[in-house]
């Protein structure tokens, strides 16, 4: 039987809020077993270029990233999201390690073919090296991996952190019985977007393809529901969506199904 | 027989250079054996401190860290530098990782005692885990480590990278034959600090005491070479201080003896 791993994606406003992140990670450091951390932080870096003059430039939710851009994302997602999230879990005694995907080779990225748009020092994952990560969860240290990669000739790319959760989830998922939970700002997919009671539970690519025909999923929602369908179609056992509780219960979140 | 191991710490102007600091870090690459690098990055944060209004207050070389300081601190140093330095190791197939004191409880200090100066959120070294630096140089990781510590109680605490330096060195000289080269922007202690060829390629504790007295080592020098006999003196095997070229030679360096 395969041990269990729980893999965390956490986004969105609560990076911003150090009392509620705190209790996060205070309930991350209580996570049963193996467990693993992603997390991005578009917010902050947009902060930090607002007050630094760089020009915030982004198409459909993702971020265009230009040299200027990629040194304030390297600086606030490797820097000080990451290492405050280490300083702060050693508190709890969950013994972790901050990573970007250049440490220790974790994950090399190719940069992003220019189509319609430039996107400029932005990865696509190629490979997880996993053994790495292996070697850690062995050693009882929980890997905290921020969302940039490097391309393995000295180029840093800033990558979705939600497409990271997956690939990793799935590479693991060789070893692991892995649950991957995504975490962001509202308690999962909502029918009325307005109504946190209309949380839809469980949805199957049948349902899926519903909601996005009656545009109840849309925008930023679909690549993320799509994440979740990939990872389970490619070996991840659970995939969860939901707000900053879904690390305590799976209650009231969406489940999604194959 | 101990396995050798080379710890570089490295500081100063050429952190700030790219092309100087590509060639530093493809020399590092070349170093035979096990390597550990350490480094601060103090130009780098002042000029954001600047660039985004944030007073810069030193005393006696040392930063005055308030929390706006350290949360530049951690960008720059645990951020920007610290995984650009690894992006680039790996473009030289050295596989590199890159850690604050925080990452797998590396290395835990205080925060300063108030003496004359409240010197605010920096940190004084209480302990180093090498049992996690073991296993990493057991894998061939070699591991990148910035000037950053934590209390243990969710705190990040600037720290010296001098300091950090001797005390690694110190610890791991229990299980490798140390040499352990501090880099800076001369090529060692100049009798006359305007001509470099007035190095002196040895210094004893006597030579030091007169060198002292006569105020060729003066201001932040004193710490530095405090430092290095220090480290000799807890079981580190050699100490040189010198500049850049300091990885591939130790010709035109001083080395410091008890």
């Amino acid at each position: 039987m395969k041990n269990k791993l729980t893999i965390i994606k956490v986004g969105g406003g609560i990076l911003n809020e150090r009392k509620l992140f705190e209790i996060f990670l205070e309930n991350y450091s209580k996570i049963k077993g193996l467990k693993l951390l992603i997390h991005g932080g578009g917010v902050i870096a947009s902060s930090y270029m607002i007050r630094l003059g760089i020009p915030v430039k982004m198409n459909k939710g993702r971020r265009i990233t230009d040299s200027n851009t990629l040194d304030i994302a390297v600086m606030t997602y490797a820097g000080l999201i990451n290492k405050n999230i280490v300083s702060i879990l050693q508190k709890f005694n969950c013994n972790a390690i901050g990573l970007c995907g250049a440490d220790a080779n974790l994950i090399t990225s190719k940069i992003r073919e220019i189509k319609e748009i430039d996107y400029g020092l932005v990865g696509d994952i190629i490979s997880v090296n996993d053994n790495f990560i292996n070697q850690l969860l062995k050693l009882k240290i929980s890997p905290i991996i921020c969302s940039l990669t490097h391309n393995g000739y000295g180029q840093l790319l800033n990558t979705n952190a939600d497409s990271i959760a997956s690939e990793i989830s799935i590479k693991l998922s060789k070893n692991y019985d892995v649950t991957l939970k995504y975490c962001f700002d509202k308690p999962g997919v909502l029918i009325d977007k307005n109504d946190n009671l209309s949380l839809k539970k469980t949805i199957s690519k049948t349902d899926y393809k519903q909601l996005v025909n009656n545009k109840i999923i849309s925008d930023g929602m679909v690549p993320k529901i799509e994440n979740c369908f990939y990872a389970l179609e490619n070996g991840v056992n659970n995939v969860f969506i939901g707000d900053h509780d879904i690390i305590k219960t799976t209650d009231d979140c969406s489940k999604i199904i194959l």
